[in-house]
């Protein structure tokens, strides 16, 4: 087993509409979407770069992981998320391999996708995001 | 002008060999190449993910930038490596857009391309690499 692809990369900013017209001018495109994501307590926008997409996450709140991670160790790349066939086979396979798991079942994400996270301090820092897409 | 698209993400990691087998282990796939760029202080390997590619950095010496970043903040996301068409012609256009570029020539890196960094101060964070293949 193993991940299909990388589908995005999550970057936390602390002011969403400041970093999409940044981010606009850096890769020469508009975001196309914005969504709440109330139980995570994030917003994120997307950027179609063909191959995959780039998410900005901002924090709804004060105790959202977002808002952690950026007074630890602000503003930047937060998160890669892997693209997986079924999800919940890879939470129960990379959890035999020696991974640790964050969430022990799929839960929801933004863009139509279950999720699961990984923890950084077994992917040499990395905080790795499972994804599968949820078929509407 | 923008970028063409995410070429590849950068990792800086301890200990290649074991890097090597964490990431076979979690991306389903092995690396396809090891590169030594002297000149950055750096070893690196590819993985090949079908859309992007995923370089892991070993630092080769105590003062390269690899092994001050891994100082700095330990092991993580290094770098988001866009493609552009035309190198010489994007340091210039970022360049006046406002964005603070850290080489203003293209310099050689690894994998066939040459290179150029922004400062991550002007990027949210992120540090940005553009790249443009050498044709040989």
């Amino acid at each position: 087993m193993g991940v299909d692809k990388l589908e995005h990369i999550g970057i936390a900013v602390k002011n969403m509409e400041e970093s999409n017209k940044l981010f606009a001018k850096l890769l020469g495109r508009d975001h196309y979407k914005i969504e709440e994501v109330s139980s995570e307590g994030v917003r994120t926008s997307f950027f179609d770069m063909g191959n995959i997409k780039i998410e900005l996450l901002e924090a709804t709140s004060p105790d959202s992981p977002i808002a952690k991670f950026i007074e630890k160790k602000g503003e930047g790349i937060h998160h890669l998320a892997f693209e997986v066939a079924n999800l919940g086979e890879s939470i129960q396979d990379y959890g035999k391999k020696g991974f640790t798991l964050l969430n022990n079942q799929p839960k929801p994400g933004a863009d139509h996708k279950q999720i699961a996270f990984m923890h950084p301090k077994g992917t040499n820092g990395v905080l790795v995001e499972l994804c599968q897409e949820v078929k509407s």
